[in-house]
């Protein structure tokens, strides 16, 4: 019962689009920011605010890089990577109590 | 990966404490105002407006009882049912995806 306060009180991954960030990151370790956004179909300005707050959190680094021309690289980090996968097992843990109930 | 962009676009369960509310709700289908408020710990006026926002989304039904006294209870409806159990299965492919990498 306490992973429904805890899953409540999920500031940082609580928010579907910052959790939808951190999910495509996790098996990827780093991706452009363009297809980031792209892959969850939000405009670039709500994809920077949401990535500014990760970083703030310190669950990405955020590098400029050439590729075809300077692009942004947002890196996921070791404690980004943690909470993530802390969180997936909470919601795994209520997930699968739904399914035996 | 459209489930990470429909996870990404949840705008009623993508909230962590409506999420919490419904998840308490679903194999109950009714509880009194002040269970949820104590198991997932927050305030009355927290509470309160999201399950106004529920409510107005037609995920609940909110109803006064008298028990030991006048007391709001809240009712699962059979679409906010549906929906968190849809939500359910989207948070359950995307958990099973990273458990499989």
């Amino acid at each position: 019962m306490n992973n429904l306060r805890e899953i409540a009180k999920t500031s940082v991954l609580g928010n579907p689009i910052r959790f939808g960030i951190m999910l495509y990151l996790l098996p990827r370790e780093r991706a452009l920011f363009i297809d980031i956004q792209r892959i969850l179909d939000i405009t670039p300005g709500n994809l920077d605010s949401h990535l500014r707050k990760l970083k703030q959190e310190g669950y990405v680094e955020i590098k400029k890089v050439l590729v075809d021309r300077p692009r942004t690289m947002v890196k996921i980090t070791e404690k980004g990577a943690i909470e993530t996968r802390n969180y997936l097992e909470k919601l795994k843990s209520v997930v699968s109590s739904y399914y035996k109930s």
